[in-house]
């Protein structure tokens, strides 16, 4: 279980001169990346929830979820929580679906349960999760070498769009540019997923999906869910400015979708993908 | 419209020495921040979705939200997409409320649906959400002074917990800490709600609730969620590293909970609460 709070990867890491004209360095080596596996939460035998979460104090987190989404008051109304074996087809323990069992006279009503996230496309385990995206994807993936000079002006780029960081310091952007780095559209919210959404239904109302001719620039970190979003409008290549975690890792890889994290101008972290040469 | 985006809030900005031993500024003005607010989103007359966003380019967010959840190929598979008006006893617009009409040949079956967040709590307006979690609350919300050397401690605190973000450099984390700063608990996770949730239900099960005498630590920003969940364990203060949301401020100072923003050590935003004397 340990092993599976980070994953280790083959990472390239790439760095660039002062003027970003020329790439100086570029090393690939195992790098450890945040894990990121969907867990299901039961309740008396029914799904409650579905979250992508870093294994680890499962337990504590369906008790916290509980709690705060007010269905349980102290840990005595939960009789047993556990993790439930043959989850798999071989019936291996995928530590990917936690069994919650109510006390006798604490039943709630799954019609009353405020229910977030169940996400269809999540299977129990991380695998079954990107063989059912790889099902849903219309657009196939292109394959786009990743040009080191472009992907250094990239968040420059994205926070000269970003007017209400500006004035808050405190909202996410999601941003459209050709591969030649020249900026379609960008959009800010509160939720990365919500400024992803925004973007892409920008692009499908003006006609420009599949985006395969375009490059995904998140002000974020790099999940799972956004690496979905952007595989399901046919992106081949997603930058983020923070870090990517596994699942998002496993997910451009299998998709053949480029995959670069931690994009700070003079460097960067290509995850999947190749470099241009 | 456009006046949601941002909201203008009096913020007490505070700053310390570089030993962190003494306040040197304290100022009380007007400041920006990221708007939210739910989105209720209908697919001919069923809710589909309630996401908290930024006001702003919402047709774009139904667009984008229906084509990466695989149901809508194209723009023309929606008929129409508007503000539902009369959405509050007294008719007025909220803007908070879309209604979608799917092209005839185009009906999507909600049991098909991956449904996302559909959140009890939140009603179409912010006034109404805050007012519902007002209702659901079970413990009167501590009223704590801030203690700006206590504060200027958190972030450091925090970091210096976080194990996994060493190594990744990617991952939120939560922590409860005493009043005077001794840490009781940090979890790590990629989601900084799934975070927050690990740390209530560590509380829960150690029976140390209601948080009272507690404060919440978030390595992330402040949205409205994590007030949520700060407020149904009982918390006085939820101090965060990054920005706060607008809703997350009402929501504050509706319940009576401290609210820190861009907690940075040797400077804090108070956007709720008082300082200590």
């Amino acid at each position: 279980m340990a092993g599976r709070v980070t994953s280790n990867f083959a990472v390239t890491k790439v760095r660039l001169n002062e003027d970003r004209t020329e790439v100086i360095q570029v090393d690939t080596r195992a790098d450890s990346v945040a894990g990121e596996e969907p867990l299901e939460i039961r309740v008396d035998g029914q799904t409650l929830t579905t979250t992508m979460r870093t294994p680890g104090h499962d337990i504590e987190l369906a008790h916290g979820f509980l709690h705060s989404e007010g269905h349980i008051q102290a840990a005595r109304d939960i009789e047993s929580a556990k993790y439930c074996e043959g989850a798999t087809h071989d019936g291996v323990n995928t530590y990917n679906l936690l069994d919650v069992e109510m006390r006798d006279d604490n039943v709630i009503s799954l019609k009353d349960l405020r229910l977030t996230l169940t996400n269809s496309s999540c299977g129990v385990c991380g695998t079954s999760s990107i063989e059912e995206l790889a099902k849903k994807t219309r657009y196939p993936i292109p394959h786009i070498p990743v040009d080191p000079l472009v992907v250094a002006q990239l968040p420059d780029k994205l926070r000269e769009g970003q007017k209400q960081f500006r004035k808050t310091g405190g909202i996410h952007a999601a941003g459209a540019f050709t591969l030649d780095g020249k900026r379609v559209v960008i959009r800010e919210d509160v939720g990365r997923h919500n400024a992803a959404d925004k973007v892409i239904g920008h692009l499908l109302m003006e006609g420009r999906l599949p985006a395969d001719d375009l490059i995904l620039v998140m002000s974020s970190r790099a999940s799972f869910e956004l690496v979905q979003k952007a595989a399901m409008a046919g992106f081949g290549m997603l930058v983020a400015v923070s870090a990517a975690s596994s699942l998002a890792v496993e997910t451009a890889r299998e998709t053949g979708m480029a995959l670069v994290g931690f994009a700070r101008g003079d460097r960067f972290n290509l995850y999947s993908g190749e470099l241009k040469k």
